[in-house]
């Protein structure tokens, strides 16, 4: 096998990138890596670089490890470049959730309907938008034959403008679609008491090992048929077939039966801000939508989940969800304690890295689908094994965002769509996708891809009225005055100066 | 020739079926007039049928009408089927209306983004909803081969519902279009400057005299091309050229050097809510969207120009527009006034209807497209004559909405899209139309295109939450408990008993 080369862009997001440099690393059909290391910031780079080194030579990795700030260095006849940069920064985005604020803009005027992930950056993402295009155009350049894979947000803008302004073969990747594990859970426990007779409806609740035990006890996982599609962040479990039978009727019976005694378990027992799949929000929006909400779609939906940290906190539970102040707090600080132990890591040498982050999968499926291209490995989906003694690896679907090009009916094809796919080495290749409801694309899809729309228009275009727009269908937009000053304020941030210009 | 059968459902809207009853009696090429008039109100259609009746005979038509309150019995084997039907009256929305202010939703929760027209009932018409469709199966039925020709509000949902849900054939009609006219106008002000150094900005404003005859002097109105397109009442003018140039400069120059003084005699003149085409507003969006809103779309636009009161009269003038407060009772008194003399009228047999009501065209043109097609006559345009001594006739397109079916880019075949064509005996025959500018089609066609489909859905499906959906996207939305309250109170209104049923 030849040489392969693999970019990291932002490789300084080194959470990330170290975990998908283990993968990289111990993927035994991978072999010969050229991976370049790319980011801005010296101390991040160095740490990833340090990172990636010494893991590869404890692995005994015949792996190439660079690292260069150089963008076009790292990307020059790349087989692969995968981009996660944040232009900015987080705190750059939280200045100006600040500034919305201050003006009545809870969460920042950036979050709207189906769009609250709070670091999916589409009207205020100019920096970021204009980041991953110029890394798009470089490798329209340098690197026409690779394959660009992009995991920054907002993957579902990105993917659109990217695919819609240049030549390159992109791929839009988020794990959002792994929430179906959740779907699963509710199956297992329904499963579980029909099949065993045991109840362990609190025990999923508090995460207990008797969980899992019982469900993979009672659950064949390779009689499992799932399909998931939408845009990113905005996805649905339309297929849900369990021995070949709709399992949608379980779901049923957990939403009457349990899921009341479940979230009352769950509210004293949750850690995470990030568990909400089987929150009141999740299920109200399925008994709106008549489909399952998958992943980060559950942290989306109207304003009536979203009015202020109090409904939040109804919907979402104790922390509100990731994306109240208190869900994003804690979530920013567990990226910089996760990356403040990697520092740590990296500068004790005495304690090898792979004893502190061992050679497993991690579970992404990046990696799998590098190997798939690379070696013309046909591949619909791949193993997850969970953290869990005994639990079976679970096949989950390659899901990847592209362009619709018909396959899931109702979306214009130049607008990308999260959707299983088949990989192998000519590519992708799309499936005929179940139709989504009427009510999930007039209610979601569509609003969703109008502000996808006017969020490439205003990158596109420039343009103050851009921003008018935006915030005039705004729920918390009284009236124009607001809407002007909270423009004024935001432009008037020093970071902004370029944005100001070009919103002129 | 045969009989032509014509029936008009509403009928007592008598206003207007008068008027489209003299262009049907005055039409030399129309004979052997087979006119039907239902209506559900005994008055009303008493009163319609005196004054057709009397028209007819100081005509000496050989029409034959008839009155009945019977739909299918109009209906039946019909050639044309009007309808100008409104469920319920002016005065039941004015209800709604009057409920939702009291909840916070200014001018009503069916006023929206783009649909700003105080009569064009989306999402609380249900019942309008339900007796256009039952009239359009009725037609299935009784008159497969008959033409529906709807001018009844809302008539995008309307077009596009029937089109849906039926197969027959069916056209929607509004005269919006006609607001070309005012284009022409400020076209007509440069080049009068230009060709005969005039200045007649501040006649035309006052709408005197001296505005039109300068106008048709510097200017042949058969060297004009025009094409209008997009959706009901948010139409743009997509080609505007005057002897094969784009004449847009003109509006620009216009704009720039006449608009300000336009406006200071206008608001002091202007008599009418209505006369808004070359409103603030107007030049807003144009300066906004790049294309002249034309029409009914002046006065819909995003919440900008109709928070309250005050900001509908900065940009509609004195009245704010005939969707203010103000605009709407003038409106609904007019309406009122122009009944009385209709009913003085007919009941005063001592003088002749045609002195009061003089046998002249009414620029409408329904009755141009039934000849058309009755005739197997092809027209693409007719001829308007102005009341305006020394006026040429000008030729206006035939507008009407039919489902797109690829006439208009970026829009889905089964969306009523209003559009020039040409009518003959085959029916409507479509062309290619002008894209519409991104952000046309970005920011207002698409949010148009999404609130009609809620309504729609909402009618087609039922259930309390799409009426919650409705308003969650609204700015005048603070809460949760808002929105319930205000679905509450307008299902709890006793008219909507029925209503309440289908949204539980």
């Amino acid at each position: 096998m030849d040489k392969l080369k693999i970019a990291f862009i932002g490789a300084g997001s080194a959470i990330w990138s170290s975990t998908i440099v283990i993968d990289l690393l111990i993927n035994k059909n991978l072999r010969n890596l050229d991976i370049w290391l790319m980011d801005i910031s010296d101390d991040r780079l160095n740490l990833i670089y340090g990172f990636a080194k010494r893991y590869a030579e404890e692995l005994k990795s015949d792996a190439q490890i660079h690292k260069t700030k150089d963008r076009i260095e790292a990307i020059r006849d790349a087989d692969f470049v995968i981009n996660s940069a944040m232009a900015g920064g987080h705190w750059y985005y939280e200045r100006m959730r600040q500034v919305s604020e201050e003006h009545g803009y809870y969460r920042g005027i950036n979050s709207v309907e189906w769009n609250m992930v709070s670091d999916y950056h589409t009207i205020w993402g100019y920096y970021q938008f204009k980041l991953a295009l110029s890394i798009a155009r470089d490798i329209e350049e340098h690197a026409p034959d690779a394959w660009f894979i992009d995991v920054a947000n907002p993957v579902f803008e990105l993917t659109t403008l990217i695919n819609r302004e240049t030549k390159i073969k992109m791929i839009g990747l988020c794990h959002g679609h792994m929430g179906f594990i959740k779907a699963v859970e509710a199956l297992g426990i329904m499963l579980a008491e029909e099949k065993l007779g045991q109840d362990i409806n609190k025990f999923c609740a508090a995460r207990r090992p008797e969980c899992a035990a019982a469900i993979f006890k009672a659950l064949d996982i390779n009689e499992l048929e799932v399909e998931m599609s939408g845009f990113n962040h905005v996805i649905w479990l339309s297929k849900f077939k369990y021995k070949g039978e709709n399992a949608y009727p379980y779901i049923d019976q957990w939403v009457e039966k349990k899921a009341e005694e479940y979230w009352e378990t769950w509210r004293e027992y949750t850690v995470s801000p990030f568990d909400v799949d089987l929150s009141p929000a999740a299920v109200d929006m399925y008994k709106t939508y008549r489909l399952l909400p998958i992943g980060d779609t559950v942290r989306g939906g109207t304003w009536k989940y979203h009015w202020d940290l109090k409904t939040k906190q109804k919907w979402y539970g104790p922390y509100g969800g990731p994306d109240s102040e208190i869900g994003w707090a804690m979530y920013l600080a567990h990226l910089r304690i996760n990356l403040d132990s990697l520092e740590r890591a990296v500068a004790d040498t005495s304690t090898p890295l792979t004893t502190r982050y061992p050679p497993k999968p991690s579970g992404e499926s990046l990696v799998e689908i590098i190997e798939a291209i690379a070696n013309d490995n046909p591949k619909e989906s791949y193993n997850l094994q969970l953290p869990i003694p005994g639990a079976p690896p679970i096949p989950v679907p390659i899901e990847v965002n592209v362009p619709n090009m018909g396959a899931l009916p109702g979306v214009p094809d130049n607008v990308a769509v999260e959707m299983p796919v088949k990989v192998d080495g000519k590519g992708v290749h799309r499936k005929q996708l179940t139709p989504l409801p009427r009510k999930v694309m007039n209610q979601v899809i569509l609003p969703r891809m109008m502000r996808m729309e006017w969020a490439l228009e205003a990158f596109l275009e420039g343009g103050r009225d851009h921003l008018t727009n935006w915030l005039m269908y705004d729920p918390r937009t009284n009236s124009t005055k607001q809407v002007e000053e909270t423009i004024d304020a935001l432009l008037a941030l020093p970071e902004n100066k370029e944005m100001a210009k070009h919103y002129s």
